[in-house]
C-alpha cells in the first residue's frame, strides 16, 4: 500500500463513525500477528489490507510487516516512540562475528515485529504486542573495517564534516552499529532494545541510547497527519510520500557502486538541542518569521493551507519578501534546481527529566534553565554529499531557527536493503 | 460510569468488528473536548457516556474530567504516559504566594485537560490533544509549614520511617509540591509540564521529574486490562475498582480531624531500581515463587485465572506451601484480616537512557550493566501508616523479590479533594 492511499476508504464503517482524528487507527494493537483481526480484517473488502512484503504498513495493523525490498521503519508512518541505539563492536570481531550478530539480531527482530518470541527472551509478555514495532539496522564504517570489507562500504560512509556552530559531544557520535526501534507501546520498545542488546551482547556493547517520542495525528480522512516538535510547529510537511518519490530521494538506485547497496539508504541522526527559555521569550509572529510557516495550520507564509507550494518570491506590502530569506524552510529547501537536495526526514522530539542526569550539586536546581529538550533529527537520503551536506552548510551558516538551536550530536550510517525470510541485514555484503 | 462497567456494551457497533484487544478505546483522542464526537458519540444511545464532574473518565474520551468530588488522575484508568514532578517553594513565597501559585496551577491545568489553552500558552498546538490527560496536585508538609497552617497538614504527612534495605537518594525525595501528569500522548504530558513549570516560577522551582510509561491494554471486553512491569508481571490486579472498595482504601472518609481533608488522599511515590542483568539470569519458574504468580496470566500459583483468590494455605505434593510465605503477594496482602493495608496501587515503569545521563568516562561503557531501570511505585490510602508503612516493613524484611530490587527514593503528599469549577486546588484549608 503506498502512503498516499487511504488506509481506510470511506466504504469502512469504521472510518464513517466520526472519531477518527487520531490515536486508535495507529495506535490500533492487537495481540498478536495472529490476532490481527482489527480494522485491517473489518475492511479488508475494500481491498486495502496489506500484505507480507509491504514494508510501509497499515496504520490500523499492529504489524508492519519485517522483511521486503527495504527495510521497515523508514517508509512506515512514524510511530509514537523511537529509541534508537548505536552499538561499538567487541574487540577482535569479525568478518565471521558480525555475520553471526547479525544473523541473530534480524532473526530476533523479525520476531518480535511479529509478536512472536525473540530466542532466549524470558519475557515474551513484555512484546507481545507489537504495536507498530519497526527495527531498522544501520553500519557504521567500523564494521566494514572490521569485516574486512573496508572497501564494501559506500564512500560518503565517514563522519559528516564540521558545521558552522556544531557543538557536537562524542557521546552521540558515529558508531559501528545501530539499531532504529521505533513503536506505539514503550514497553514493547523498551523490552525490544533489552533483547536485541542482551541477544548481541557478545558481538557488541550499546554506546549510546536516544530516547524520542511524536504525537501521531491521523487525519479527518483517516491518513496519518503531521506531527509537531517541541517547538510547535508540523514537521515533515515537505517529504516523500510516493513511490516514487521514495524512490529518488531515499533508496540508493541500481547505480550504485556496490550492488549490495541498492535498495539501501544513508541514515543520519544529528542530535538538536533546543533553547526552550530563549524559545519562549520569543512571540508568536518571530517564531513564524524564523520558520517561514505558520504555526497552526503549518502553512508557508505565502500560503493558507499547510500542503499550499511556498512562494519564495513573493514581496510583500512593506517591499520585503513574505518568506525571509533565511528563514529555515527558505534555507532548507532545494536550490539551484537541485532535486537531489530532497530527502526524508522523520526525526523524534525528546524530553528528559533532568534531575535523573545531574549530580548531586544539582538537586534543587532550576529546571526551567536546565531543560533537556530537542530533536533527535533523522534523515534519509542515497547519498549525503547531495543532501544533508549542502543544505545543512545553508543551515548553519543562515537559519534563523539557529537563535535556539545547537547540533550535539552527529552519526551516519548506511541502511543495507530488506530482507526475503531467512536472510540477515547486509547479507550481500558478505557474499 | 464506574471502573466496573463495560465502557462499550455489546450492542456498540465498534465493539462488535473485532478489533478490541488494546490501545482504540484507551488511546482514542480527539482533537478537543467539543470535538469529542468518537467512540462515546458512536456508542452513546448505549447510556455508557459520561458526563462532566465524572473524574473516572470513559477510556475512549479523550477528555477526562477534571473537576469532582476527588481529583482525576487516580480512579482514572492508566494512561501509556505519566511524568511526576516534585517542586520546592521559593524562599519567602509565604500563604498568599502559595494561593495564588495554586489558583495559577489549577486554572491552566483545568484549561490543559480539558484541551483548552492554558494562559500565557505560547504553544497551545502542542497540547490541543489531550489524550486522557489528567494533572493531579499534592502538597508536602513544607508547604503547611511555609503557608503558615501547619496545624492543618495530616499527622502522617512527614517521611517515611527507613525500611530495611533503602537505599534513598534526596533527588527523588520529599519536596513542597508535586503534579502528577498523565496521558496517553507524550507531546502533551511534556507541554503540559512545561506550561505548569514556567506558570508557577515565581513561587516553585521543579526540583525532581520522574518519568515513566505503561502500556494500557483493553480486555476481550473492552474494560480496561493489567499493564506488566519490566519484570514482565501483570501489576495492579489486585486493586481498588468500585467505588465502595475506593471509598474504604483510597479516600480519606469524613471521620478526618480536618473536614478539608475529606476525600483528599496520601500519595506515596517510592522509586524502586531494578536489577534486570541478575533479573534475566533467573528463570521462569524461580520469578514465579518470588511474585506468588504465574507470568502468562497473572494468577495466583493456587490457580489459573488473574483474578482467582489465591489460596495461601493450600500445601503441595512436597509438603510446601505452594505461594512461598515469602513471595511477594504473600507479604503484600493484608495480613491479621486488618483490611485497613489494602491500597490502590498505580506505578509506572521507567527505563532510562543510560548514556543520556553518563560522565564522559562512560561513553562506550557497557549499559548492560548500566541499565536504569525499575519502577516508580506510586500508591494512593487514607493514611499510610495503616497501609503503606506495616506492609513495605514486612516486604522490606522478607520479599523475595528484594534480591532484584533497591528503594532509591521516597515522597509522600498529601493529595487534596477534587474541585468545583473556579476552585483551586486545596483552597478550603486556606479558608
Ligand atoms: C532542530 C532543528 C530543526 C527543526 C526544529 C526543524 C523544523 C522544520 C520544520 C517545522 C519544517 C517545515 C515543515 C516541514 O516541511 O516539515 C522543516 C522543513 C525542512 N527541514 Fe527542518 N528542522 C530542523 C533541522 C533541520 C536540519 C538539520 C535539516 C537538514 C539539514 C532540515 C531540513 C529540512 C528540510 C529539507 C525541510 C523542507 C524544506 C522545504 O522544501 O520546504 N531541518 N524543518
Ligand atoms: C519494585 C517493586 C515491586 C514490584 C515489581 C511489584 C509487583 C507486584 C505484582 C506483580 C503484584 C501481583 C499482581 C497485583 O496484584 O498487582 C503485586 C501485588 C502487590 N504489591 Fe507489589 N510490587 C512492588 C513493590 C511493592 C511495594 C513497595 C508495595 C507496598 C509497600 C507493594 C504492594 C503490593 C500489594 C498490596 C499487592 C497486592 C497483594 C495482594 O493482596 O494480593 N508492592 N506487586
Amino acid at each position: 500500500m503506498s502512503l498516499t492511499e487511504h488506509p481506510h476508504p470511506a466504504s469502512c464503517p469504521v472510518s464513517r463513525s466520526g472519531f477518527s482524528r487520531r490515536s486508535f487507527l495507529t495506535r490500533l494493537g492487537l495481540v498478536s500477528a495472529t490476532a490481527a483481526v482489527g480494522m485491517t480484517a473489518a475492511c479488508s473488502d475494500t481491498g486495502s489490507g496489506d500484505t507480507a512484503g509491504d514494508a510501509t504498513g497499515d496504520a490500523a495493523d499492529p504489524v508492519v510487516a519485517f522483511d521486503g525490498v527495504h527495510q521497515a521503519g523508514i517508509e512506515t508512518p512514524v510511530q509514537a516512540n523511537n529509541s534508537t541505539v548505536a552499538f561499538t563492536l567487541r574487540d577482535g570481531v569479525d568478518a565471521t562475528g558480525i555475520q553471526r550478530l547479525l544473523r541473530i539480531w534480524t532473526g530476533d527482530a523479525r520476531r518480535l515485529c511479529a509478536g512472536e518470541t525473540a530466542l532466549a527472551d524470558l519475557e515474551p509478555e513484555l512484546s507481545a504486542d507489537p504495536a507498530r514495532l519497526t527495527i531498522t539496522c544501520g553500519f557504521g564504517r567500523g564494521l566494514f573495517r572490521a569485516a574486512g570489507i573496508d572497501d564494501r562500504a559506500p564512500d560518503w560512509l565517514e563522519p559528516l564534516p564540521a558545521f558552522t556552530g556544531d557543538q557536537l559531544d562524542a557521546r552521540w557520535g558515529d558508531r559501528d552499529l545501530v539499531l532504529q526501534i521505533c513503536g506505539d507501546d514503550r514497553t514493547t520498545v523498551s523490552h525490544a532494545l533489552r533483547v536485541l542488546v542482551r541477544g548481541g551482547a557478545d558481538y557488541a556493547r550499546p554506546s549510546w541510547t536516544q530516547e524520542g517520542f511524536l504525537d501521531v495525528p491521523v487525519g479527518e480522512d483517516g491518513t496519518p497527519g503531521t506531527s509537531r516538535n517541541l517547538f510547535g510547529f508540523k514537521d515533515g510537511t515537505v517529504n516523500p510520500r510516493t513511490d516514487a518519490e521514495f524512490a529518488e530521494q531515499v533508496w540508493i538506485g541500481t547505480e550504485a557502486t556496490d550492488p549490495a547497496h541498492v535498495d539501501g539508504t544513508c541514515l543520519i541522526i544529528r542530535r538538536v538541542a533546543f533553547d526552550m527559555p530563549l524559545w519562549e521569550a520569543a512571540d508568536r509572529p518571530t517564531r513564524e518569521v524564523a520558520m517561514g510557516r505558520t504555526i497552526v495550520e503549518g502553512a508557508p507564509l505565502t500560503g493558507t493551507e499547510e500542503f499550499d507550494e511556498p512562494d519564495l518570491d513573493a514581496i510583500g506590502a512593506d517591499g520585503l519578501p513574505v518568506i525571509d530569506q533565511h528563514s529555515h524552510i527558505a534555507l532548507a529547501t532545494v536550490h539551484d534546481g537541485d532535486e537531489r537536495q530532497r530527502m526524508l526526514r522523520r526525526g523524534y522530539n525528546y524530553d528528559l527529566p533532568v534531575s535523573a542526569s545531574s549530580a548531586d550539586g544539582l538537586v534543587d536546581a532550576d529546571l526551567i534553565a536546565l531543560s533537556d529538550t530537542g530533536l533527535i533529527f533523522t534523515c534519509f537520503q542515497p547519498d549525503p554529499r547531495n543532501a544533508f551536506i549542502p543544505v545543512q552548510r545553508r543551515l548553519s551558516e543562515g537559519d534563523r531557527l539557529n537563535e535556539w538551536i545547537t547540533h550535539t550530536g552527529s552519526a551516519v550510517f548506511f541502511v543495507p536493503p530488506g530482507t526475503a525470510d531467512g536472510e540477515y541485514w547486509g547479507q550481500a555484503l558478505f557474499a
